[in-house]
């Protein structure tokens, strides 16, 4: 396994096409509005090498018998699936940030179980060659970016009926040795700092769409793919010297759009191209372990929010009031109740074909609903808690500057012991997960990764045995008889 | 074990004195505002004599290595804590009440590891005592109350403070062969059908308050107990003939309070006498068991709810609406997410030094604050898709008298296919859950059984490791190294 | 303006035909069951007669000039319209019920209006007609039952769609002095205490719904109208002696449904015969006054649970409880916002072409979607902060009995000072209101009275001016240039 | 009046000492960073030169008879209370930000009706002064800063006890011509475009604290007065050459420090100077003014918010998508529920001894707690139909970059007829109000502007009658006769 060091030196050695802020990036590893991100990528290599989490970051492939990173581990029983929430709570904890590397892990998984079923069922070999690659990506140590999501055009248009049929990303030719495609993703979390990019499709797809239907994974620095840096809430404060006014200096979150220009992916690296009818079970199982995901890591992110707001609280004096001790309580409840979804679909997992788990679909999906509401509501109540100073504060060079620099000193001080530039770190820190760079992790990922709300409630309405519950009812209503 | 039958053939043998509406009762299984709380708790002995249900609803003594009901089964794993919660859920299903023997099972776990811890610290002999009377209760297939709450008098006072020491129940004499107690314990579920009575303390004490720190277990006709009817909301409903108007004619719960008025309690049955230190460790574990409970009882009954409401939707016509589906699908979220909490609280349960199983605490109490507040607005969703017929029907004598009866039937009829009879029936199960008989168990009990929230709120500020999560905070913010 | 009593003698004048519990009654005034409920409308007219509330409860009719009842007044100004969210709060604190009064009132406001405009739009001679009913109204002081929901049946089908033509009230004959009309109108709050019946139709019409655009009043005991009464959470105990347990001995609501089997209406007493399109306009605005009634009345209701759940906490022991008053604040929050809506949607009242004031149309919809949600709220504070006593006491008839009448009383004493039978009491006054009795008004009322929550949502989709939001938004994106 | 031109021309009279980023602005009128605030300024000029708005954005001076800017005005009765929250709405919506001239407005108020009771107290001369002042302002169109805020250090100590005296603003000296204070006031809104401060003690004061009672009014150029502006989420933005990022590039809001160092007030300018019984009543009637305020200028930003979720919603090709137009509606309602509120307590205001009008204070607490809630919900609705490219989209430089501008535009484009580019535009205006310098105003200014939500509900607790209430339903449940 990789240690965090090796992994950003790996990182220096693809030649990766990478835009920001319309300039082309000579230097990803060492951009200071890149570099953050990839830090966050690194604790999951760090952790892996602690001693102290080995049972949790670490695990041993069933394919190689070999100890690896669990973020590449196929999961084998549903000790393995609440591991992974744990772990991810744990690293929440240690970033406050989206660490980017679950889609990856999610992707291997969705891959490992519906690549068997395709070749149950069509006769393909899909899985033996997704085995290989994934012995490979096990072996190396390797950062996976799941890329999933199309741009999508007109929403109420079918991939195949969009103005431009580029809007899905699709193959434009077949070739002797591969598949040429061309297309976007976008969304795409942690894609500059990845070694390679597995491509998934983004919807059920009908047999108008088949081109659609499309899955392969390829080096990150492929030719063809170009990266487009998103632009996210406070990235230039990245840019300044005085560092505090980050809130959160060494970690952040990264989102990109991803280009496929004619890009070329031999055979052995495709594990799907037009079977449209395993489109949907692959977005379907990637979704349900990305749902469960999140159960863990914005629990631990939660933690973070809710830790700074503690601290506030001590640092202005009020720990102790009732209504204050009563919102932290709130934000536990809150924050504990979406680990709680996060551990229940892990442990009623159920065993594939293939022998991979998949968590409860249900459950995972109702993990994910709760992850669109209420880290909203624990960030609301953080604001109430850290006072209005969270906006108002003058930034760190005010601070310093001689002339004015005493009297933010003076008069931004709270209780006594508390010497003011604690207050003001700890206030940055929450406007960082509240409405900076920490927010688009926190919040709109909350929101949107793995799936909008509504594609949670559609998948929830499909899972449920609503038919069994109205037989209930009418049992009990005496209008069935009890069998 | 008993089954159904038998079960409510050994109620006929008790000699308990019972009064209802100021009567006494003499026969209490044959009384019709009562008998439906005894039909399901004989669910509970029913489905553990049910093969398809071996696996949920029996298992193996840890002492007698005996096939028993789980209800009396001491948890030996988290298996066991999980099957209790899917086992919970079902009969929720089955009955759409509470079946009120749950308070009994989490009274004999809780004992079962604190008897051990205290005996381990003060050297006395409850833990063998308690497991003598669990053999006894285990092979006689019993049904136990669990006895927790007291009146409690002026809430701002404790036990020894009281205008009149009687308000808790406490120990007034110590005799040779065991000692006397007075008091009452109030909100008694399933007192009336139960064999047994479990006594514990119902909250914290402190030496001066160590006559009250007293747990013992009586068979529940022993003399100078008195046991007074709780009247609920539309109880006299079930001293019509027509049973319609009930909405759910076979099952209810039951609530009582009992009179303890200088009760003998000979030593071989007495679990604590004194020991105040351990009144809270035994009130905590209850309380956490029963909050796990809540995960699985009550989202059984809020899937008869949700079977209800889609239920008059189809009969209305409705049934495809967006609007109508969303609130179903949000429902089901709600009523999922409780079920995911029981799980985790479950999963996610220790070993005690007994060897008894204990759910995780904090998150059996995320569990049971969901439960404060879910089934309310589930209720509210149920009674927007009912519509206002639900507290506008005619009776049910209304639709069957010869006159007027033919116009009920004309102008309540929903869609074409569906008799008037079944749409009265169903508004009649929803009404049942939502105000009648059976809000007191989805609704009240779940706002205050197993504690109110503020008992919830508090152990919640006491079982999350705040300190940890002001560092993670501190660690980000930079006001603090990482180590 | 006639004093109570005098309301109650002339109730007992009709030749009204009514059923109960699948009998005729013959008195309904004096009937256990239907009393309270005439007590609560007895109210609307003491408190006209009562010199302290005559700004309020009366007015200065603008036909007679005359001074009559608030409820039988068309509303001549914004003034007009806040006194009646005033006078309705007031009422809802004397009664802690439905009082019945308001449907009339908002049929005769509604009326006042669109028989003008159709008057002026067809030709018709609705308006003289309408106005020669008022002032017989506002003379004799009548209570008017404004009936309007149909049984509906299919809902996904029109009225002429449904199998049984009936389904919707309908004209089936005319005749040279008038119309003859069948059906039935469900959910008739306080018809059986009615004068008068105001009938108009459920629902936008179109052409081939034609017979079923009809409006029109009728003496309550025409011939051809039967009333059946409509049963409810707990009415049985009005039949007991013992008054303690109903919680609100004196007060009631009333639900009924009326058959209307032929009846014959003069032509001088028809409104609407046919013009379908003023079916829309004239549901439209009766909805828009019922929805402005909800905030006065509801928040009236609000504010005697709110007394009983700051009573019983002061009981118990814990008025001063942190969490207590904050619970109380927020019940006074929320019961506050729904008055502040009934406010604003009346003082931004408008003057219609015929000189009647109508509510602020979307405001209204507003204060009636809060509605639907808020009392919900409340309640279930109500109930957390009553605690679990509210479902497990004995009846009174046990608190009577002299056997155990003594123990009830020992045990359920709360605070020293307070007699247990108060506590009982206040304890049944909440259990009245959130599931009893009163809930059918406090709850399922707030949901489907004056149309259920969606109906209230498409009409704020139609009354925001979307278009004009969306400029502004653009404006600001730079997308369009301001004008 | 000024016109806007005017206005900041009159700005640039000042010899203001302003800090930012470190560095002290010369000329803060043409500061990128700053100008945006100036202009949000500049509409509540130019509205009121605007023929349209005459008669909501001016009225007449009760002092002069002269025709006044409405931010200048003394409420006379209750129309003037509506149309401040009309102007205040028309405002947020040609804005979407803070516009900052409440302050002053509601300053001016507070002090209006407090002066005139502290000269009936206490004999002093305090309302002519103050009716002096307010003719200069009203003659000049000068923009007033309302003072208030102090830095309160430990919040769990009142002003005298704090470690350091001047953590709360006070007297230092008193001379023949007047007083000498210092001190700091914080989150002073709009403070930089300010021609006046107008200060105000932030809490109750007790003896002990007497020189910490006072209120005054300086130029906001006095010597002694330094500036230092609060930075803000995504300021940087501003520096850059691009606008689009921005979201909203002519507006935004402002805050600042104040410090105060020994800062000399001739006496014609003083309003208090130790009269400590008074500090409350100035504190309370701002606060209510204030908190009315909100139901205006909030509700007018959330139009825009929600115009920009609509549109968006339309270039998304999901505009009729049932789930869209449900949440759309969803904010609607709250957003006018904010609105309403803002007018009931407008509606039902009082007038003062002084004549001045002031707000119904329950009712406006109502209003400002349902502001500390609703806009998180509006924003988190936004973002749901907004869609994950709100946080994702890259730089406008990189769509306007000659290699990759056309894979920006060509993948990012959503339903065929929107060009790109607008569907960005509309994305960076929702992220400017969700997480960037709009969401400054709409959520944390909304969460404690005027009061943290903890002190509306200690003024809830304190206006409602919750002995009446506690009468009513005493009288109820018949514990209480009736009067």
């Amino acid at each position: 396994m990789k240690t965090g060091k090796e992994y950003v030196g790996s990182l220096r050695e693809r030649k990766i096409e990478v835009y920001l802020f319309g300039e082309k990036v000579e230097n990803p590893v060492d951009h200071p509005i890149i570099r953050p991100s990839i830090n966050s990528v690194a604790v999951t290599y760090e952790t892996a090498n602690d001693p102290k989490y080995e049972a949790l970051a670490t695990a041993t492939s069933h394919l190689t018998g070999e100890k690896v990173n669990r973020f590449n581990h196929i999961h084998q029983n549903t000790h393995d699936l609440v591991k992974k929430v744990k772990l991810l709570r744990l690293l929440g904890q240690k970033t406050g940030v989206c660490f980017q590397r679950c889609v990856g892990m999610d992707s291997l998984n969705a891959l490992s179980s519906v690549t068997f079923e395709m070749d149950q069922k069509l006769g393909t070999t899909y899985h033996e060659r997704f085995n290989e690659y994934l012995k490979y990506v096990q072996t190396e140590d390797l950062m996976c970016c799941g890329a999933m999501t199309d741009p999508k055009g007109d929403r109420s248009l079918k991939p195949s009926q969009q103005a431009d049929p580029d809007l899905y990303l699709r193959i434009v030719e077949q070739k002797n040795g591969g598949i040429v495609v061309t297309g976007s993703k976008v969304h795409q979390t942690g894609a500059v700092n990845s070694h390679e990019v597995i491509v998934m499709p983004t919807r059920t797809m009908r047999k108008e769409d088949k081109e659609y239907a499309v899955s392969f994974a390829i080096p990150s620095d492929t030719e063809g793919l170009i990266y487009i840096y998103g632009r996210q809430s406070c990235d230039l404060r990245k840019l300044e010297e005085s560092k505090i006014d980050l809130g959160n200096a060494k970690y952040s979150g990264q989102e990109a759009m991803i280009i496929f220009n004619k890009v070329f992916v031999p055979w052995e690296n495709v594990f799907m191209a037009g079977e449209y009818e395993f489109a949907w079970p692959l977005v379907n199982r990637f979704s349900a372990y990305h749902r469960q995901s999140y159960g863990g890591c914005k629990s631990g992110v939660g933690d973070v929010l809710i830790g700074a707001a503690a601290t506030i609280a001590e640092y202005n004096g009020v720990a102790g009031a009732s209504h204050i001790r009563d919102k932290i309580v709130e934000m536990n409840h809150l924050n504990e109740t979406l680990y709680a979804c996060g551990l229940a679909c892990s442990s009623e997992g159920q065993k594939t074909l293939s022998g991979t788990y998949l968590v409860d679909i249900l459950l995972s999906n109702i993990c994910k609903l709760n992850v669109t509401r209420f880290p909203y509501e624990i960030v609301r109540l953080a604001e109430d808690i850290a006072g209005g100073l969270l906006v108002t504060l003058p930034s760190e060079k005010d601070f310093r500057n001689p002339e004015i620099g005493k009297y933010v000193n003076k008069y931004l001080k709270g209780t006594e012991k508390i010497p003011t530039e604690a207050r003001i770190r700890i206030l940055r820190l929450i406007e960082n997960i509240s409405m900076g760079l920490g927010a688009i992790g926190y919040q709109i990922e909350s929101m949107h990764g793995a799936g909008s709300p509504q594609a949670q409630k559609i998948m929830i309405e499909r899972s449920v045995n609503i038919e069994s519950k109205k037989k209930f009812a009418r049992i009990l209503a005496g209008i069935l008889e009890e069998e």
